[in-house]
């Protein structure tokens, strides 16, 4: 292992923990995981560390916190677990990356990040789609000024088939567990924090979905503090696949994206045009955005730079996701200030 | 003339009169103009109504309303005169096709129609993106049923520039002279009516829109009868030309179109690739709509047929943008049954 | 009709000389037609003339030749009679549109075109796809020199279906009465003469056209006198449609157009993103560039311009077409200058 | 190391070596590397070996070679080395991934692939776009009947900068280092083999190319033995990228495949619609080509499945370079059973 390479810990071997493990070990030069931690640690997860060249695995993971060799965990175990973590890291001294969302509830999530900036440890939270290629492009076209003041924005954002059931009944709901990726997108592009949130829903997809207190398919209109207006649509299930897409409009002109797709083939017959559809789901979509992510978090641990998603983007989507719910409870748009 | 044409009077010979003028005599089969009636009717109408084939022009209207031969007229004459004109006609057992609105006034508009319906005469209010190649073939692809149920409805419309000041005092604002037509549109691709509506506004382009009391860039939420959601964009300055898209989504796929443009030429450099942006404005991008919703008015002289935009048409989106007008002074979402 | 307009002859009025004569009555400010001569009149001429508001009819084509108000006719009869009323017409001082081409006879050709020089008369060929949005812009782009210098043409050049057989033996076969307007095409965007042709040739569509000793698939390689090379692919068979295409690429840059098609829907489903396909045929297709190419014969009439498309434009798509004929029976590459 | 992995050896660390190396042992699940040899082995290359997980590096081949456990190798080293080192694999019995071409002299690769051939081992060449997502996707097409028979078939493969002229001097020309991954394509996406072969060649990319006796664009025609004819364009010099097109025309549709980008975003302002150009050269544009091409190898090795890409595809691309060669220099049509 070569001695200037950021030594990392995992915790959690789930899905999205192997594709962070994944990354780390083979796409990213400048850091190693040392150790992955996961209470049910089994032999996949061992056969897995081995595949990937990881030296450690364990159950318990005060092996990475007590560890003076590693400098920062990637924290990817379930959401119910994530403030607790990072409290434990932060006060080891370890710098700290963790999936969205730090928690469901605004206090706790409040209450971990004061732990964590007085700690002085370093924070980023895992929004990966700001690390798309297509996402990232629209925030670059943007700072370029070419499109002007951005004035009208619009999100698309629809999953291939809701979760399970189980899922959205602790999930929070559609604003918390999915549309709070489009909540962190829309104040990322537009670059300031939104004033006020009117939320639309409808049950269409579902009706067990409805039964459960949520909704499957929703219009959220958005007011920034910039004065730019905002709009973002979300279905649970979009049956051509995941769609992902992102329009701002501005003084001087456009920017949007088209989804991503496996091929760029065409084919016409008698019957018309035909092409691919998108990917189906955010795990071939998102495979680069996830190794982005932790590229920059790795960036980030190497030099005294911002967090590439820091403490206010772990805590605004979530505030946001609140004012949704309450407004469409109530029935009026609610303003930001009254959840904060 | 051939016998069987229906013959036509035209009034107003302005820009849009123009157009349909132009349509009727050259790419319209069925059908011709006997008279054009223009209170201001100057020499330079006069050598149009030659160039086109018209054979009389006058400047009393009454010369179209007590000509027996003429079995319908094209009222293209400006807004405040055309519930008057409307009655005339009905009155004088005209066929009526009205350029949109019938008028700013709900119950004027109410009180109009109910003429027009006493008279049993025929009648269809001028909602040309109706009739345009694109939004015309995404009505037909949901009404194959290839996309299913629609869920949620998105339009962008946007201007090219703000009209003058003027226009805007006397106008009815941004939700009655603009987004109207995308409150038509919105009705004729979901297939019913819109239950409430919910307006964001923002002065972002022009302060003296403002200081007017209008907004000039707007985002409205509806919800529909049938439970599907939707939302429309307006701003009146896009700098890049008439942007005019709508996107169908639905319970097995999602329908939408892209903007015209000049050409579909490609030309790619170190710089990237290029492509034309949208045209310039309405008489560009609806050109052939234009023709084509004369042309089915025609078709609906012709035929005991039902009116292809009719008195509803002419009712609802105004309800619809007088709603929106509510709900933005209001900061709450209205129901269309408020207004009506 | 006002005096300002040039006055117009038309000769034939089969489909193309319909489609010229709407094209200068409904389209054109600056013409007018006075007479439509064919020597096969009959009452629907009759119709459509009146329809049109076109005078005067008559089987006798001196009818134009004679009358001194006419300044010009379009010659659209069938292609055996062009060179003979071409040189009436200049004979008789008549300014000169004739649909392509002046014959299939080389000899015939150079003769027709030096007697119309010799009258000093103008003369302008029917080369419609210069005159077409897409083509043109590719043209103007590269006249820009943003894409540099021209190396590589390609053009894609396929019908919808086949001709009837009897056209096929009497036409000159694929490379004069199809790719002849790719000859014009290439000669058209890259600038200059070809200086050598190379065709290979198949018959993949119908076995027939075989044994009328044509093929129905052909590739042409080209080798400019400015020493860009190209190729062309025809076939008389796309079962999508009418597909044009061409694409410039040059040293600093490609420029390239897709083909039109009636909408820019685009529809997802399981199935796939699927989009129009191409418009059916020329009429379709080339509606603009019709009434474009006549527009601008008037123009020429009206100014002292170059002919937009002249005696040259006449001459060398004939001698390319020869030349592919003779490569592909001798199989091998031909000099221009073996045919001129 | 798993035991059930397929334990290869490479030859030859140099940039595609690397690339071959970093696939096998991160995204290839069923393999792994166990020596890389390389006769000129630095730091650099034994860094990299330790990065990607590999045990052992050598500057002799031989450790490979005589190595029992290492089943297979992936021959990367430069062309003139091929020949010689697939006899000496092929004799220790080891099965070969071989970078194309085995030569450039056509008895040479006769002789080493009948070696090849009596030592029973397995054996694939590098044609590594027909792994390419956009290009193997055509391939499926074709083969599901959707596009009925293949008549035409287009490729456009251009590259952004040409070699240096020492390369050029060396590489056996523009036909056989460039266009032979076309002319690989072509019989892949036919499906069979070429019959002739007429080629057009110029210099107008660099002076020095010419003096060198190659060309730097060119257009091969090409007739197939099922009576498809095909035609393929280079240019050593495409300002905007690495342009990678193909399009194949049937009896029943067409297929083609746009190039690649590093986004899908569209900005759209005064100026026109900009999108992203293609993606710069080959590393970036056939990144996964590479690795499926090495992941169908390994395949191969553990089923008894027809080589991806065998003996004849190994030999006819370049008999198909060496007869455009001929054909360029005598300047006719160069039937393949000339060359072999």
């Amino acid at each position: 292992m070569s001695s200037k390479k950021k030594v990392l810990g995992v915790i959690g071997a789930g899905r999205i923990g192997q594709v962070h493990g994944k990354s780390v070990m083979q796409r990213i030069a400048g850091a190693t995981i040392k150790t992955i931690a996961d209470p049910y640690l089994n032999d996949d997860i061992k056969v897995f560390a081995e595949e990937i060249g990881v030296p450690n695995t364990t159950k318990n993971v005060d092996d990475i916190f007590n560890d003076g060799e590693i400098e920062a965990v990637l924290i990817c175990s379930s959401t119910d677990t994530h403030s607790d973590l990072i409290i434990r890291a932060a006060k080891a001294g370890k710098h700290i990356f963790c999936e969205k969302p730090v928690d469901h509830d605004l206090e706790r999530i409040k209450a971990t990040l004061d732990i964590v900036k007085g700690c002085g440890v370093k924070f980023q939270i895992g929004f990966n789609r700001r690390f798309d290629h297509n996402f990232s492009k629209i925030k670059e076209t943007i700072d370029t000024g070419i499109i002007g003041e951005p004035q009208i924005l619009k999100i698309a954002s629809r999953d291939p088939a809701p979760p399970p059931m189980e899922y959205i009944k602790v999930s929070g709901g559609l604003f918390l567990d999915m549309m709070i990726h489009d909540f962190d997108m829309a104040r990322f592009l537009i670059g300031c924090e939104a004033e006020s949130v009117y939320a639309t829903g409808a049950v269409l997809v579902d009706d067990q979905i409805g039964e459960a207190g949520d909704v499957d398919t929703a219009i959220v209109t958005l007011v920034f503090e910039n004065g730019a207006i905002g709009v973002i649509d979300n279905s649970r299930k979009a049956v051509y696949g995941y769609d992902q897409r992102a329009e701002v409009f501005g003084s001087k002109g456009c920017c949007s994206t088209e989804n991503d797709a496996p091929s760029r083939v065409c084919t016409i017959t008698v019957d018309g045009v035909i092409q691919d559809k998108p990917h189906y789901f955010f795990l071939e979509r998102y495979f680069d955005a996830y190794a982005e992510e932790v590229r920059q978090f790795v960036n980030y641990l190497e030099n005294d730079s911002e967090s590439p998603c820091g403490f206010k983007d772990a805590l605004m989507p979530v505030v946001m996701g609140l004012a949704a719910k309450k407004s469409l409870e109530e029935g009026r748009a609610v303003k930001i200030s009254e959840i904060t």
